[in-house]
């Protein structure tokens, strides 16, 4: 509940209090420039992904260089990015739930939200939470593009629930949802272009249907940080959700030609024990900071050093060809999936050139509901 | 950091927001009963271990029932026992940063704090935190006993370090901590005995060099769910450290002859989509919520339902046997691995004959530091 800073602006690095979230300001920086950049000359805009970063800070930081809003996962994440000055939220996921609908009807007071739905039986459910609300909220149908999760088939099923949504009187039909998420960690390029290939049959065919139909399409969203050159190409696609480039983290890096964007986040550890003769060093930082669920992390700058072993709060350090650190030295790890590692911490702890420069919470940590 | 209550008192358990953490209160007070029973004969105490249930709350309840004391990993999480009222927490853990150090010297004037060492350099260390905060400190000499992570040999290294300790002016010799983690997830009772002996070799031998030192050793420390009668038998250990008992989780249930306590907790989740004809539904719960680290969580109490394939904020559900859930279900998972669940979450939603009873705070959720 109550966490205590674990920096303070102006401190060294070494200082820090650990585990800690170290976010490279610059590799942070120039990350979000080259996303900018690379979105300028197409038809696409950024709708970045807050699930990874869960900051209306970084939020703004990537809306100011041209993102048209944020995705979320959750409606209590869609909650904090809008008290903190967000005015155009998608929830990029279905919504079931009639208490957690009517949250966000009411929020559709002071921001622009949309949410998904895959199932026309949850149409007359979104209408009453509307019509409750007296607001009107915008539906994208989720359409399956491959990856066998939520979304119903495209096509006429999907075009069919499209004109459900718009006939329905406090509701409007928002677009497609198209994100093919399996795609981004497929190991080569010629699977990634395949799979995209896939997704962008489905999408095309179910946007001349619903041309047919006479159901204005106004949003096409999808594509991650794996894949989104990919979804550009196809020329379909007018929302890029990427998330995970503004940090990226050592699942992306083991895929093929990984993505043009830097390391930014890090996990600060400390050595606090280096048995002696046993050839390892332990840190302070195991599962409950460094998820696992997409392998290990990495140790960064230091070539030979290799993590392993973790438990709850310890990870084992062991050296291939280098000296194992000693105990009390801080160690900046590289996180094997950046999104729930984010979610591990409360504060980002910015630093530039060894010194800290800020500490923004992670203001929507834990917002799961 | 603002994250709202999931369910308030009185509420039916199918109305809570999900994904939730449910503690089954029945389940949960026969757990510390039966741990209570257990021991009460024996020569040992409890003094449960903190890193599983982050709660002052918990802790008062299991302290009622006879246990010493806590155990915790870190320093934060020690700090929210003391401010919420636990008198006697042990650091089962080194703490090496000064920083730190002096934090736990400063606890030590509103409960009784004790830590580990492992490491002759970190004394003078210790001392000068303790000589700055005006306190004395009990240190614990951690011994490898077999898992291999942190802790000093057993035998003449660790009685020197414990010389060491007793006589620096501002710290006491508090005894020694010899907990063996892998132990308790071996799988057979035979792996489990032969680990547990093994660390009653090095700790009955460390025990009789302290004698001829004319050191006393105030507590023997270390034990956990999978293997605490083991210790007991051994007479050795004087405090049993477990925590995984008052819940019990999916990982436990695999070990053969699971531990004797029942499972009391869950993770209430959602069934947010189940597109037609896919043989699978969705649930909102994934990696944010249900750590994986060690196996899939289980569905409780629908037999034929499998949960699978988690990526950060789905579950995907199949059926062997046995219809699928459809949208808007809500299906109690077991977590497969308790610690790091109960540290995804803010709150406890306390759960008896399908009614919320209480909701209690997982105050040191994210105390890593």
């Amino acid at each position: 509940m109550l966490q205590r800073l674990p920096a303070e602006p102006g401190m060294r690095e070494e200082e820090v209090d650990t585990p800690a979230l170290i976010l490279d300001l610059d590799a942070f920086e120039a990350n979000l420039d080259a996303m900018a950049a690379r979105l300028a000359p197409t038809g696409a805009k950024l709708r970045a992904h807050a699930k990874t970063h869960k900051s209306p800070v970084i939020a703004r930081l990537q809306m100011a260089r041209g993102a048209v809003g944020q995705c979320v996962q959750k409606v209590a994440e869609a909650e904090i990015l809008a008290w903190g000055g967000v005015d155009d939220i998608l929830v990029s996921n279905e919504v079931v739930s009639p208490r957690k609908l009517a949250r966000l009807a009411a929020l559709s007071g002071i921001a622009r939200v949309a949410l998904c739905a895959d199932d026309p039986a949850m149409i007359p459910v979104i209408e009453e939470a509307a019509e409750a609300a007296g607001r009107r909220l915008s539906v994208l149908v989720e359409i399956d593009v491959g990856p066998g999760r939520c979304g119903i088939a495209p096509g006429p099923e999907a075009v069919a629930l499209a004109g459900r949504i718009a006939a329905s009187p406090h509701l409007r039909f928002g677009g497609l949802q198209a994100y093919h998420g399996k795609a981004q960690h497929l190991r080569t390029p010629e699977e990634r272009a395949a799979a995209i290939r896939h997704a962008a049959d489905g999408t095309r065919h179910t946007l001349e249907q619903l041309r047919q139909q006479g159901l204005d399409c106004p949003i096409v969203g999808g594509a991650g940080t794996g894949s989104f050159p990919l979804e550009l190409e196809s020329g379909l696609w007018t929302e890029i959700q990427a998330g995970s480039y503004a940090f990226m983290d050592a699942d992306y890096a083991r895929n093929g030609t990984p993505p043009p964007f830097r390391q930014s986040l890090f996990v600060l550890a400390q050595v606090m024990s280096a048995p002696r003769g046993s050839g390892r060093a332990v840190v302070d930082a195991g599962h409950k900071a460094l998820p696992t669920d997409s392998g290990m992390p990495l140790v960064h700058g230091r070539p030979g050093l290799i993590y392993g072993r973790p438990s709850d709060e310890h990870g084992t350090i062991t050296a291939e060809g280098a000296a194992l650190p000693a105990i009390g030295e801080k160690l900046r790890l590289v996180p094997g999936h950046c999104d729930p590692t984010v979610d591990r911490f409360d504060w980002y702890v910015g630093v530039r050139d060894g010194r800290v420069e800020c500490v923004w919470p992670v203001a929507a940590r834990g917002a799961m509901a």
